[in-house]
């Protein structure tokens, strides 16, 4: 597959685009990383999702695809001939997608609501929420991996995307914070489920490493907080 | 496939547990039909889904499975000797997943802070992105019906039962608050479509009543309003 064909519209810090890459990676399909700019848009994003004008998009010749999840979904079914990311069985693939759904709805936001908290108080509320997700998680884990190293068997599969995207801002998050998420006390298969992810051939080369994604979370808190120009 | 087999915990009043049965339709799954009261849940619903303690969920002998969106999907690669719910071209099933999203995401929000809009100013707001939405959800059934009834072309598909199963409340919503939602004006495509779909032997069976849903929102409302018991 020629890279001019296949586009990542993206940014290296954002994990909904990381799914976008992982799963190219998995197929080992060559694409063009296109980022954009933090604080505007290209011509080009505006174009290909002008509903909700965010990244990940992925440009696969004259077709656009949105919504992180849908595309790494579209790209198992196009490049059938490689590894599968869902699982074979219909009952795996709605718990996998139930899980996926379960992050994006409630435990990402609570994980986001840690750096936005104000006070002490709300923070501890949503650090609680965080490790609350990850004892289901870890739960999750154990019967889906039935003691192979991921969710998805002894391969990478659509839970571990959906989960492993975010380790990099989990770390961050540890790190700022000065507390502990995903811990041998309540999530020891998590603890080796999240190193064996991040040496994976398809993932090592799009994680971020913790202290860059560090110093652009700063950046990025500082943005959100200024002053807002007049439109 | 008998009874016995297959159940749906949900209400007649759920546009999402309509998606599980108009699915089972489709694919003339019989199944019963467990009806949860409103304020209580049963031993059985908290004990199928733990995590959102939420209708739908579909019991299919000793799996259960939850979401709306989700348990559509499962319906669709476990009975696949009749009728195809998605639609087979990849990029056919991304746009539908898209639009899907956007529906439980952004639309679907939209139309129940009508209900719940504190003054004329924000039920205004609430009723103009219903409305811009179904603007583009126009524009999305002209690209994907191609001319053809639905959708998903003759057949109803995933985005119709995703869309179709909000037009009881959709119905509910113009008539409590005067308002016309889909309208000649702006989505003709859609006023022939929602009339397509009720009529449909999948669907017309389970869409409930205008005036039966009115009654009951207003006891919902009412409801809602009520002062809470101390915990």
């Amino acid at each position: 597959m020629s890279s001019s064909e296949v586009k990542v519209l993206g940014a290296w810090a954002s994990p909904f685009v990381m799914r976008a890459r992982i799963s190219l990676n998995i197929k080992s399909v060559d694409y063009e990383f296109l980022q954009e700019n933090l604080g505007s848009k290209s011509e080009l994003l505006l174009k290909s999702n002008p509903v909700h004008k965010k990244i990940p998009v992925l440009i696969h010749g004259d077709k656009a695809i949105s919504e992180s999840l849908v595309i790494v979904q579209y790209i198992d079914e196009v490049w059938t001939s490689s590894e599968s990311i869902l699982p074979s069985d219909p009952y795996d693939r709605a718990i996998a997608r139930f899980w996926a759904a379960y992050l994006d709805e409630k435990w990402f936001p609570s994980m986001s609501k840690i750096a936005r908290a104000r006070g002490e108080e709300e923070k501890k509320a949503a650090i609680k929420l965080v490790q609350e997700g990850l004892v289901l998680l870890e739960d999750a884990y154990t019967k889906c991996s039935k003691g192979k190293m991921f969710f998805g068997g002894e391969k990478i599969g659509f839970l571990d995307i959906a989960l492993g995207c975010f380790l990099g801002w989990l770390r961050v998050t540890e790190k700022a914070h000065k507390v502990k998420l995903i811990d041998e006390a309540y999530s020891p298969g998590l603890v080796k489920w999240a190193e064996n992810f991040c040496a994976d051939a398809a993932v090592k080369d799009v994680m971020p490493e913790t202290d860059k994604l560090y110093e652009f979370s700063k950046v990025l808190m500082a943005k959100m907080r200024a002053p807002q120009k007049p439109a």
